[in-house]
């Protein structure tokens, strides 16, 4: 069986590989066209996508998966909808590829420049949501690159209806239907070859839960684009505007609790917390939000606050708990910032300009912020059109990732004889 | 001895950490006093540094290393003075750190841009070259980067040496010692810890032999910029101007044979075979290069040319010999070389607007090239001011990688209060 995995996922890697070739000279038209094509197959399936997708739901319920699980992995007729919206917006999207850029003359008469070209093929790992397998290999497509999906094995039935319909645009656009090949065996040993394929597989993309990601960047052969934990922060520095404090502080912990932009820590510099956390306090105890403070907090709140430990400041809620501390100024604040945090998104709350100009240099974060919600840090709300997730590594591409994050730039130089003297 | 290599590692790896913070809030004067500390401490300790070189020589020729070894291994006066040129360019260069680009406002008001910063830390792994340490110490300082060094067990006198002069300039300048540190054990047990210490180090670069880089690729869990092997070619399209194709055929196969950017196999197009392949042939026999062709070249040169095998079209040679090939057009060349290229540098020859047009994007290289020779793929040639190195990835950085490649961007958000709606 191991054996017959390795064969089988060899031979998706070859025909990913051959299909990223053709794609890589496709123009946009084409490219637009099968995009199309697949949006008019997946509207003429949407009878037998939604009914794999209830054999899987029937399966998860009978699985006892938990309601969370449930509700990612569930397709219905208004979030069908919602998947032919999102396919509309890539089709929409400009195309990257080919994009030159910075041509200019060297001494020597060359001429020396970048073009954006596709990364090949993109290896995704991801969790039970249908839905994401047309987005993946929606936005693989339109920038150049053929894409192998392995989604949660939950989603097994509806992955391999829509990838169907997906290949069956393909085919009628003309591009090879290898373009997009969802692998077809929950086999987890599929997985430990796809992140080993490195003849055939240019970058791993894994979305799922902390442990996954890990697992995979440690053993995969091929550079990995993953997206970890955020443990986000917001600074009230001496000098904020209390009537920018109030609202951002409130907005970053309480808009949406289960998100990587969510604040987890609050910062207060001490000089203003005795006037600032009797006021944020009130707020948070409206919505209910549970504090967990330093010394110096509960000696101003009060003892019914929690006390915070060690591990508070690491911790990632992804709930209403917020982690809260007093701190001395700008230097102990960038330090807790830089030690606790995951270097997801930081924000802090001045006017001074000289310490706005020193937290956004020495914030070693994916996205630092000044006077703004962390629930900024987020691909549609940045302009990237569109987002393939958001990066906590530093190489390649941070923090939210559009399209261009499956992209690379070659170089080119065009001369008219030049040899090298 | 394992365990105390494994607790060394960490000690290096978390002051690499702690430097790493100091120098991403340094500014370009700070960094530059240093290089310039450095500068003349190295002038200062030219004798001692010198010594220590000799010791690795007389252990190197009584260890009977090759003599291209002994060569790189070596420092004498006059590449002192070269070493330390190539110290005083650094310092010239514009400081890559705290560029700001893209700056523009949302609809929500808040202002989004991108904020170029340092790596944080960089492993460096080496060959016994003792002025890469130099070299790379200083574009990591540049760069705003702390970096631990490993270089050749056979430099380890000399790389010491240097190190001590390095770490008295940074004291000199103010700067912690740590933002320079060269590991000072020979066991490989420490290569082994270094590309593991995820925590620590944010990118692995290594130099040297492919077998090495290849171990090192597959075994680190942090991200690696990696060189491995140049098989170049050259395509001589059927409308290439002979004036052109003769003079680079040749720069590209014989102005240094044993460089990554060396044309390894010459592609020409059937329909110029007959009149070009005599006359490059003659150049060639002048420089006694050794040519391995298939059947339609033998056809033509005659059968005193050898036969190119299979292997031959995978061969990086870094020598005189070449492998011809007669190929039908454009496609059968971009084929060929997609194929059996290693996605270095790849040149046509042509007159032929719209071929050249296809060649530039069709080909999956890091440099493509029109009309010239692909000895023009340098960082230095690329006016990049300086060159880590050659990068085979298609991740992060592509083809020759300047100071630019130790950096990343950040986005930063301004705003005056905004929350998400």
């Amino acid at each position: 069986m191991q054996d017959s995995i390795e064969q089988y996922m060899q031979t998706v890697g070859k025909q990913a590989r051959q299909a990223s070739r053709f794609l890589a000279g496709a123009s946009t038209l084409q490219k637009n066209n099968a995009l199309s094509a697949i949006y008019t197959a997946l509207q003429n399936s949407q009878p037998q996508i939604l009914a794999a997708n209830k054999v899987d739901m029937d399966k998860g319920h009978a699985n006892n998966l938990d309601s969370a699980l449930l509700d990612r992995l569930e397709l219905n007729p208004k979030r069908f909808v919602a998947m032919l919206d999102g396919l509309k917006d890539v089709i929409g999207l400009i195309d990257p590829i080919g994009e030159i850029t910075d041509l200019a003359y060297r001494p020597t008469g060359i001429q020396i420049g970048k073009m954006r070209v596709p990364l090949g093929v993109v290896g995704m790992i991801y969790e039970s949501r249908p839905n994401v397998t047309l987005e993946a290999a929606s936005l693989a497509l339109k920038s150049g690159n053929a894409i192998i999906l392995r989604g949660g094995s939950e989603a097994i039935h509806s992955n391999q209806a829509i990838a169907e319909a997906i290949q069956h645009g393909l085919k009628a656009a003309g591009l090879p239907e290898t373009c997009v090949q969802v692998i077809n065996t929950t086999d987890r040993a599929a997985v430990g070859q796809l992140i080993t394929l490195a003849e055939y597989v240019d970058v791993i993309v894994p979305r799922g839960g902390k442990g996954l990601v890990e697992l995979i960047t440690n053993e995969a052969t091929i550079p990995v684009i993953k997206h970890l934990d955020g443990n986000c922060h917001v600074f009230v520095e001496a000098q904020a505007d209390l009537h920018k404090a109030l609202p951002i502080a409130l907005n970053a912990k309480t808009h949406r609790y289960g998100v990587c932009n969510a604040m987890e820590t609050l910062l207060v510099d001490e000089k203003i917390a005795e006037e600032f956390l009797p006021l944020i306090a009130e707020l948070y105890a409206e919505k209910q939000v549970e504090l967990r403070g330093d010394a110096e907090t509960r000696r101003i709140l009060g003892t019914s606050v929690k006390t915070a430990t060690e591990e508070d400041w690491y911790e990632e809620y992804l709930g209403p708990i917020l982690a809260v501390k007093v701190v001395s100024g700008l230097d102990e604040a960038i330090e807790h910032i830089n030690k606790y945090g995951s270097h997801h998104t930081d924000s802090i709350i001045t006017e001074n300009f000289s310490l706005a100009r020193q937290f956004l240099t020495r914030v070693d974060s994916s996205s630092v912020m000044v006077n703004a919600s962390t629930r900024f840090a987020d691909g549609f709300e940045y302009g990237l059109g569109a987002e393939i997730g958001i990066s906590t590594d530093k190489i390649h591409a941070r923090g939210p990732v559009g399209l261009e994050g499956l992209t690379s730039q070659k170089w080119i130089v065009l001369g008219d004889g030049q040899i090298r003297q």
